[in-house]
C-alpha cells in the first residue's frame, strides 16, 4: 500500500528486477500540457545503469513508452501510463542468495514481512524500482519548468571522505554536473571521487555518499503546515529513496551547534519581493517556501552487495560466508542524482498543484 | 490538507495559539482497548510550557478530554476526540510583529501562502500545535505498549557544540531521561548542556540541538516498501516537527564515509531469531524493520524568536529593528522530547496495523 | 478509518449519542472565507431533534462552537474545530436493547464487528453522528454560495405511498420547504403526509419516504470521470445516510425503461452557453456536470426502532419480543432534509475545489 | 485525481479508447496469493465486445498480461501491473463529433472540464475504460473466493419494460448467467428481452435496463460506519460505471412505501449464526454486513450513441442533426454484468482487509 506518492499529482509504480516491465501510472497531471517520450526519456537516460566504468554492467535500454493520456502530443488530463521492457535478466547470478541474506540488504526482512520474497536481485528494494519513479517524475518537472521556471539540480558532494565544498548553487546547471561521470561539479574533486570509487571497486568493496539538491525558482507559498511541510515530504521523499541514511535541509545538521542570533535569516528587499540575506532556512519556513532556494543535502550508505566475502548467517542461524557475484554499483550516488531530483519534483510540483487550488479562492487581505 | 498524519490510524489535528482549543481526532483506533485521560496525560505533561527554568513560563495545564470514542473506560472503534482549552492567551506580546514578520519565522511564509495569518503567536506554526499530536500519540504508543511490548525513548544528545556520546541505549528509559531539566541521560553532560543554555537565555539568544531516539521491541515486518519505507515516514514525521532540519537513521551522514564491508550489519543467530552484529542500519532494510532497535537522530535549529535585537525588513521592504518580546523557549530540545517519541509512535502504530492484515491474510512460505 | 469524507475539502466527524460531545473538523477551507457560528447554527437547527410532533422529542440546543481555525470573522486556511455538546441523555432508555439486538439497527453488526458497542443508542449509527456533518457541511454550503452561488434544495417527495409529483425546482427555495413540518413544498400533499406520519406514530410504527434535491447554478465542469464521477460522489455521499436504501440521479430508474431517442438530452444553445432541452442526465455526463441543474433522489427506509412488540430472537439466539421504549422518530425524511443538502453540499465543494486547481494549469484550445 | 479505487486493496487504472493499451496497477495485494493471467482472463472474455449479435461488432481479443508482482505463480506483496493492448481503433468513425457533442454523452462536459478531449471515441468516458477495472476485480474476487468462499452473481434483471421477477438467488451461479446472450437466467424472459433488444438494435436505438446482484457468504463485520458504510461504497462503485442512473440494496426505493413493522427483518438463529428471517436489509445494516447474502441492483440508461438521427446543436450552438456511425451496443447490460460483479469485489475485498486488521487487535467482550 505504499507504491502511491503524492495527493494531487499522484504517481503509482510498480516493477521488479526481474518481471516484464517497470513503470508508474500518473494520476492528476493537468490537461493540455506539450509532452511526448523525449520530454522523459533524457532522465532515464542519466538514471540507467551501463553508462560509465563506475556503474553496474547491468544493460537495459531503458526506453519509455506512453501507453495512455497524451493525444496528440498534449495531455487529456486522464492516467498517463509510462512502462519500461525489463531486458537483461540474469537470475542465476543471484542463486546462493536464495539461502542467504545479504547483509544489510532487504532479502531478511523482505522474508519476514511477506513470507516470500522476488526470486532474485531484490524485487522492490531494487534500484531498478526507481525506474518508473525517474519516467514520473521526468513529467512533473516538465510542468515545473514549464510553468513556474523552476529549475531542479542535483550533484554528488561527498564520496567517502572526499567533501566538495558547498559550492556557489545560483548558477549550478545539470550540464556542470554531467561533465564527468561521478556528478560532481568541481572536476578536481570530481577526479579524486573517481579515483576512489575505482579502487574500491578494485577491492570488490563500496562506499558512500552525499548528493546536495537545488531547487531555484521556487515560488513562495508551497508546502502545507504541520504534517505537510515542504521538508516534511521532501524528507520523505529522499529517504524512500533506496540506501538512503540522512536528510538535512538548509544548515541542516550544524544548526544544532548554532545559536538563533547567527542562524536567523534576515529579511532584505530583493528586487519586487522580499527576500533573505543568508538562506540557513534551506529555502523554507514553517514548512512553506520562502522564495529562496529550496536546499537539501542527502546521505548515502556504502551499497550492501559486494564481492569481498563477508562473515554472515543464513536464513536457518548457521554461521557461513557470502561473496555476492551479481551486477552492481560500488556506489550509487552517481546515479542517484536523477533520483533526487526526480523525489524533489513529485513532491514540488504535488505543492504547486495544492497552492494553485487555495491561492484562487478568496481575495488576501494584501 | 495536511492536519492528518497515518493510514490506518489516522490523526487529525486543530488548533492555533490563541483560539479556544487544541486538539485532536483519532479515526481507526482498534476497538476494546483499555484507554482513559490517564493514559494520555503524561506525556502532555513532559511537552507543557513552563515545568523548568530553561522553558517559556506560559503557563498552561493542558489537561486533556477525551470527547468520544469511549466508554467505560474501553474504546468504541469509532473516532477519538482529544481536546486540550487554551487559557493563557496574551496575544499583545505579538503586536510589533504584526508588521514586522520574525526572521526564520513563519510569519512571511504563512502571510505569502494564506494572504491572511493568525494575528499573533504564529498560528498553526506555533508548538502550541504540537498538544493535539501528543495527545494522539499517547493512544498509540499505549496500543504499542500493550500489543507488542514497544518501547520508545527520546533523550537530548547535542545541545550546541555540547554533545552526549551515544550511549548504550539497550536499557534507557524515560525515568533516566528525566531526572534532569534538559532531558539528557548523562548527569555531568546534563549539567553542561544547562549552564549553556542558560547563558543563551541570559544573553537573549536562543541554541540548537539534537535528539536521539530509540524504538525496542519493535518486531521484524514492519514499513511498507518504496514511498513508504518505515526511515521515510519517520524522517516526514520528524521534520513535520517544528524547528527541525535533519533526520538521519542508523549510521545517518556518517554512512557517507563508511566502506561496504564495514558497513554492512552481519547476520548472526539471536535466540530465536536472526539478529545483527551491528547495527548500521539502524533497525531498518530495505524500508522495512529487521528486529533490531530502530535509531535514529533529529536536528533542531536555534528557535527563531530571540530577545535581541536584529537588523531585518518589515513587510514593505523597509529597513528595520527587530526585538521579540513574547514568552519564548531559548532551547527547544527538552520539550521536543516527547514530541519525537510522539511521531515515532504514530509511524510505527500504522505500520504495525498494516502488517496486523497483510499477515494473515495466506500462509507463508516458511 | 471511515470518518473523513472528501480529499480537498477534508471533514473527520467524532461523536456517538451519550459521549461528551460530537463535531467535527474540516481540513482544507480556504482562507480568508468569512465565517462564524452564525453561518452554521441555521442548519443545526433545521437538523435538530425535538422541532415539531412529527420528530422524537430529544431535547438538544445542539449549539454550535468553532474551536478553531477561524479569526476576527476570518478563516485561516487551517482546520477548523467545530463542536456541539451532548446534553440530553437517557441511556437507561435502551437497557432491554442490550440483549436483544433491535431488528433492523446496527445493534447486531457492530457487536459482529467491534466485539463492543456503545451502550445505548447505537453509537456511531446514531442519528446524532449526522451533526458534525451538518456543521461541516454548511461551511461547504457557504463556500458554494459565495463564490458560486450554488444553491442547494432538499425536500420531502415522498412519504409511504403518499408522492409529491416533481414540481418544477427551477425556483424552488428552502423557505418553500419549510413551510411545514413534514417539508413537502405542495401544502395539500404535506398535509397528507403529515397525517400518515402520524397515524404511523399513533400505531407505535415507522414509514419510509423520500428525499429530492437539486443543486441549481453548479458550473459545467465539475467531477470527474471514473471513480470520482459526480453521480458517484453524490451516491456513496447520500447512502453513507443513516436509513438510506437508494439513490438515483435524473432519470433514474425510470432510465431502464426508455429508449435513447426518448432519453438523450439534445444540445440547445441557453443564452452564452450549452445547454440541454430535456434533463434526464440530472445535469451530469460521464461524471462531469453540464451546467443542467444537479438532480436526485434518496429512499429512507421506516425507522427501525418501533414501540410495537416484534418477534425477533436476542443475542445468543433465543426467540424473544422486543417493545422498544426510547425515543425515535416515525419518519426521519422532514429532519433528513439538511443532512441530504449537506451530503450534497460536501461533494460539490471538493469537485469544485479539484476543478479550480486544474482549469488555471495550462492554456486551453477553446 | 479519481482513477484509483480502494484504500487497502487500491487500484489505479489507465488507457482511452484509442491509446496504446488500458489496463491498471494493484497496490496492496497480499503476498502468496497463487494467481496466473488465466484467473484474470474470464471476466475479461465476459466483458469483451463482439460476443454476440447483441452487441458492439469492434473486436478485442483483450489478453491481459501480468507486468508485474507475481513471480513464480504466487503474488509477492508487490504491485502487480495489467495491461490490455488495444488494437482495432477506427477513430476515423467518429470524425462528426469532433464538432457535435453528442447528446447524453460526455463530449461536451469533457471539453468544459478539460478544454481538450480524446479525439474519438470518448476517451475515459469510453466503455473500454472498465477492462482496467475488470482485469483488477478478477483478482479481488480470486481473493474473496479462496479466503472466503464469496460467490459474486450479477445477472440482467430488466430491459425496457420486461422485468424478470426477482428469482431465488440464493443457488444462483454465473452458469446459468451465461446460458444466454442477453445474461438473464429466467429462459422464457431472456427470449423476450432479446428480441426487444433486436428491434432496438434494428430501429438504431438504444434501451436502457437494470442488472441485480447477489453477493453470497459475506461475513458478519465487513463494511465501516459513517462514510465507508458498506453500502455507501457499493453506491459509489456502482456509479462509477459508465452509464448508470440509479443504485439500490435491499428493499431499496420500495423501503420508501413501507412501514417498520413490515420492513424489519427480524433476527433467528440460523445453524450457529444470528440471521434474518427476511432481508429487506440487502445484507446490510448500519453500513456493516450482517451475515445474510448482499443483494443490490443498478439502473442503466439506454446508451447515449444512437443511429438515429437526432435534432441537437453542435458546441458553437449552432442547431444541426447528429446521426452516429461507428460501433456501439444497443444495451449495455449484457455486457456491464461482469462490470457490476468486478465493482462489488473491489469493494468487497477492501472491506474485508480492513476487518481483518481491525478484529484481530485486541480480545472482543463476548
Amino acid at each position: 500500500m505504499s507504491n502511491v506518492f503524492g495527493d494531487q499529482f499522484r504517481v503509482m509504480t510498480f516493477g521488479e528486477s526481474h518481471c516484464r516491465a517497470v513503470g508508474a501510472v500518473i494520476d492528476g497531471c493537468p490537461p493540455r500540457l506539450a509532452l511526448s517520450e523525449a520530454d522523459i526519456q533524457p532522465q532515464l537516460d542519466r538514471r540507467r545503469p551501463g553508462q560509465s566504468a563506475l556503474s553496474t554492467p547491468r544493460q537495459e535500454a531503458d526506453q519509455v513508452t506512453i501507453l495512455s493520456g497524451v493525444e496528440n502530443g498534449l495531455t487529456l488530463g486522464t492516467p498517463i501510463g509510462l512502462m519500461v521492457c525489463n531486458r537483461d535478466q540474469r537470475p542465476g547470478d543471484y542463486k546462493e542468495m536464495g539461502t542467504i541474506p545479504r547483509p544489510s540488504h532487504a532479502d531478511y526482512t523482505y522474508q519476514m514481512k511477506y513470507g516470500i520474497r522476488a526470486s532474485s536481485g531484490g524485487g522492490r528494494s531494487s534500484a531498478r524500482e526507481t525506474v518508473g519513479r525517474v519516467a514520473a517524475g521526468a513529467v512533473a518537472e516538465h510542468i515545473l519548468r514549464l510553468k513556474w521556471d523552476v529549475e531542479i539540480v542535483a550533484w554528488v558532494s561527498q564520496v567517502g571522505e572526499i567533501i566538495c565544498a558547498e559550492a556557489d548553487y545560483s548558477e549550478l546547471k545539470r550540464s556542470h554536473v554531467d561533465k564527468n561521470d561521478i556528478r560532481c561539479p568541481d572536476p578536481a574533486v570530481a577526479e579524486r571521487m573517481t579515483r576512489l570509487v575505482s579502487d574500491v571497486k578494485e577491492a570488490r568493496d563500496s562506499i558512500g555518499g552525499v548528493i546536495s539538491c537545488v531547487c531555484r525558482n521556487v515560488p513562495a507559498g508551497w508546502g502545507d503546515p504541520v504534517f505537510g511541510k515542504l521538508e516534511a515530504m521532501l524528507a520523505q521523499a529522499m529517504l524512500s529513496i533506496p540506501a538512503t541514511h540522512g536528510f538535512e535541509i538548509g544548515s541542516g545538521f550544524q544548526a544544532a551547534r548554532m545559536r538563533g542570533s547567527g542562524h536567523n535569516d534576515a529579511f532584505v528587499q530583493k528586487g519586487n519581493r522580499l527576500g533573505t540575506v543568508t538562506n540557513h532556512s534551506g529555502g523554507v519556513q514553517g514548512g512553506i517556501s520562502n522564495g529562496e532556494p529550496v536546499v537539501f543535502r542527502v546521505a548515502f550508505k556504502p551499497p550492501a552487495t559486494i564481492g569481498q566475502e563477508q562473515q554472515t548467517a543464513d536464513f536457518e542461524g548457521n554461521e557461513t560466508t557470502l561473496a555476492a557475484k551479481g551486477r552492481h554499483d560500488p556506489c550509487v550516488v552517481p546515479r542517484a542524482v536523477p533520483v533526487v531530483e526526480t523525489m524533489a519534483a513529485l513532491v514540488l510540483v504535488d505543492a504547486a498543484l495544492k497552492q494553485q487550488m487555495s491561492a484562487s479562492m478568496f481575495p488576501g487581505t494584501e
